[in-house]
């Protein structure tokens, strides 16, 4: 695809650096083609730019000495976790060593009356959560993909419950990283918070792996709630569901999840499952709290949709039913995929101030309509995030084209109301061009910190910042 | 006081800086001695060390404009916001000039509909809860001083709600900042979340004005909740009591605000108030929710204070009531001073994991009796954050070396039980030696950062970091 850039290579010192690690790390280090091209997988329609070798350290010794290695002999190293992320980030433009983290994947320890715990960055946030279930506790960030916490942390995800719990940044403590010349940091401790000096947490919370490597990371935790309930109902109008989500959140209904699914959407989950549902927008909701609390949560909501039009409301508490109400949201890649076969789902990730959610979602509905794209929405309303996905047949370059032009027009629309290009993807090597339109000068002040604490480019160079063509 | 270190001053540098200052500011540029004086206050037991000159800036544009003629001639800016800071932020150890925020007061933009708004730095919490009531919001985060909003950032600033709602580094969205070159940067946009690079608005919240000066806050907003009760309970122990904490936390119960007192605090209470409360430990809680939801919570709690052998508890959710129940917290301050007339409170701020707290109140408790310091305690006991206050006579050179060791032993008390040095209150000048203690390596990077983005160490130098005598 146009616009993703090579990087110079550095022969001499990857081959130098490969051959160390061999020794040291033996069929722990991988050059074989296909596994080097999975771990410059991405699930974007970014290319593939592979790593020249797949290193797997089982600990944060290991990590610091394959950075030291590769400090010396000037060579990039890109972490990577699950391959999840949606930005181009785990490619390798300039090669270089993939340190692939899944085999450092213990839960070190879990303080139940602290509520919180300490992972190593290869544990997944599945594996996290059943680890944790019959201590009465869980994390509560879901992305979607099961991703690792370290990943996780790296792109500062967040997801369907953020509006309640916040996102990796909100929930992160602490971390222990690998800088770019092998000193190991911790950035913080298990106190709740903190004045002590600069946030590095979330100073590496976002930063991509292009200032350090996260290789353990404290995590908050939540109490399992003692109720869940969740609730449906559909919308004459994108409008009207806004609306109803907007008056959810100013009257402090502490809402776990609200997702918005367009038209399009419930058409293509209609197709994939068979639901029947009207094909009109959609909001699903989901409740935490006490059995008192979760019913009243769900009537307070069923009470905004009336006012808003809202018809078909359903509120439910029990596990199975619950499921059948959300089976539209958890369908809904799957159903998108199959509701074009063939296509690749290119994904936006515009998050605007929430009364400006509607306008924006009707602008990208019509913009898509313009273009000739097929391109479901699915939103984290309560945050003003929404997911435009552009299902584009990757070997018809009009298409391809036009879908480049929809993702630059959504972003631009996003920064001009006062949100941002991307609400938890990240920029990666996707987008990087509107980092500044979004940052302006700040923009500077990112590279200038980037230069003081990597000063030979080596950590995941290419992300974020434009690279020097 | 020892400790504090007055470091090398530019006198050329700050006679041509004044003069050239003077010549725009006019009679919004001061130097006499007590204004000086007073902008060189603190409130800690730490020495005044007073900035040559106050300038009263209007706008951003002069903000920067004074930062570049004090880069020009490598002159210290020392950002002042109330002086409500207690580890003696707006010192000038350097001289230099004191840039005084306080006429950048106005409310810039409410966004009611996205539960957000835009500030100058210098409006302080009550005037924007007083701007914000009849439009049925307000800004939940309570140092308990009125202090400016840009103070509250730069410092990360937290209080009693920071349970609910966490602390400036969760309810800053974005600021606006004049770096150490004068450029003015601003560091996201009004999305609730974002992925778009470094979080430079968590690396300025709490930077102190080492890195840049706040100079506009975009700030997240929460609806006036539809009912507020509050509760009471005495427990027989600090044991006891914390155990209701940790109870109240993991059951989920979403408290906003739980604050403990230990036996000294409610006797110091009692007699500045004839509350004739029995003088034990207390807890004082506060819920935000619906009509049902504030009672339901005040009745989980009042079950698990039974649990824990409480006695005397109180729930109430009219005004007045709340008022009456909660004065022993409201007065906590001036009581505490009463209690020893014409002493001083020398603050401390340890913030442990919540398992730790009883722990470490007691040993605090018993550490203080040791040395033979009165030093009542009250903490926000669901963080974890506590403040042992000893009351000291400040020209008695043994009471005061005594809380120096206490002040010095609880630090490292906090930090060996994976705890922090300061919860709220920041490093300043006097938490410095502690910082390395408790970050190690990290404060490398922290110093790497500092070199990058202010070379000439002209933004409030001798803070955060140990000067070089």
């Amino acid at each position: 695809m146009a616009g993703i850039v090579s990087l110079p290579r550095n022969e001499t010192g990857i081959e130098t650096v490969t051959g160390i690690l061999k020794q040291s790390f033996g069929e722990r280090l991988q050059t074989g083609q296909s596994i080097r091209e999975q771990h410059g997988h991405t699930t974007t329609w970014i290319e593939n730019q592979a790593p020249d070798a797949v290193v797997f350290p089982h600990s944060t010794v290991e990590v610091s000495d394959i950075v030291k290695v590769c400090a010396t002999h000037d060579v990039p190293v890109i972490p990577y976790g699950t391959g999840t992320s949606l930005e181009g980030h785990v490619n390798a433009p300039a090669g270089g060593i993939c340190i692939d983290l899944s085999q450092m994947n213990a839960v070190l320890e879990v303080n139940a009356d602290d509520l919180d715990c300490r992972v190593q960055p290869g544990v997944t946030r599945e594996d996290l959560n059943t680890w944790l279930r019959d201590k009465g506790l869980f994390f509560p960030i879901d992305p979607g993909a099961n991703a690792s916490l370290g990943g996780m942390a790296s792109t500062r995800a967040s997801g369907t419950n953020a509006v309640r719990y916040g996102t990796m940044k909100d929930n992160v403590l602490a971390v222990e990283a690998v800088m770019a010349d092998g000193r190991v940091i911790r950035t913080g401790t298990r106190a709740r918070k903190s004045s002590a000096g600069y946030d590095l947490t979330r100073l590496l919370v976002g930063s991509e792996g292009t200032l350090g490597i996260i290789t353990e990371i404290t995590l908050r935790l939540q109490g399992i709630p003692e109720a869940i309930s969740s609730a449906r109902c559909s919308f004459p109008t994108v409008d009207a569901a806004c609306r109803a989500v907007t008056a959810v959140i100013q009257y402090g209904v502490p809402v776990a999840r609200i997702e918005l699914l367009d038209t399009t959407m419930v058409q293509a989950v209609n197709g994939y499952s068979a639901l029947g549902l009207p094909e009109t927008p959609l909001l699903l909701l989901e409740f935490h709290g006490t059995k008192t609390g979760v019913e009243e949560q769900a009537a307070i909501f069923g009470a905004i949709a009336a006012d808003q039009g809202g018809s078909g409301f359903e509120a439910t508490s029990t596990p199975e039913e619950r499921n059948r109400l959300w089976k539209a949201r958890h369908d809904a890649y799957w159903a998108m995929l199959q509701y074009r076969p063939g296509a690749k789902g290119v994904a936006t990730d515009a998050c605007v101030p929430i009364s400006k959610l509607a306008d924006c979602v009707n602008a990208a509905q019509e913009r898509a309509a313009e273009l000739g794209l097929v391109a479901p929405i699915v939103g984290h309303a309560g945050d003003g995030n929404f997911h435009v996905t552009p299902l584009v047949f990757m070997d018809d370059p009009e298409e391809v084209a036009k879908a480049q032009d929809f993702v630059s027009w959504l972003s631009d629309l996003a920064i001009s109301v006062g949100g941002t290009c991307t609400g938890e993807h990240g920029i990666g090597q996707g987008k990087q061009k509107y980092l500044e339109a979004e940052l302006g000068d700040a923009t500077l002040v990112m590279s200038a910190i980037k230069a003081a604490l990597d000063p030979a480019n080596i950590m995941n160079p290419g992300k974020i910042f434009a690279p020097q063509e």
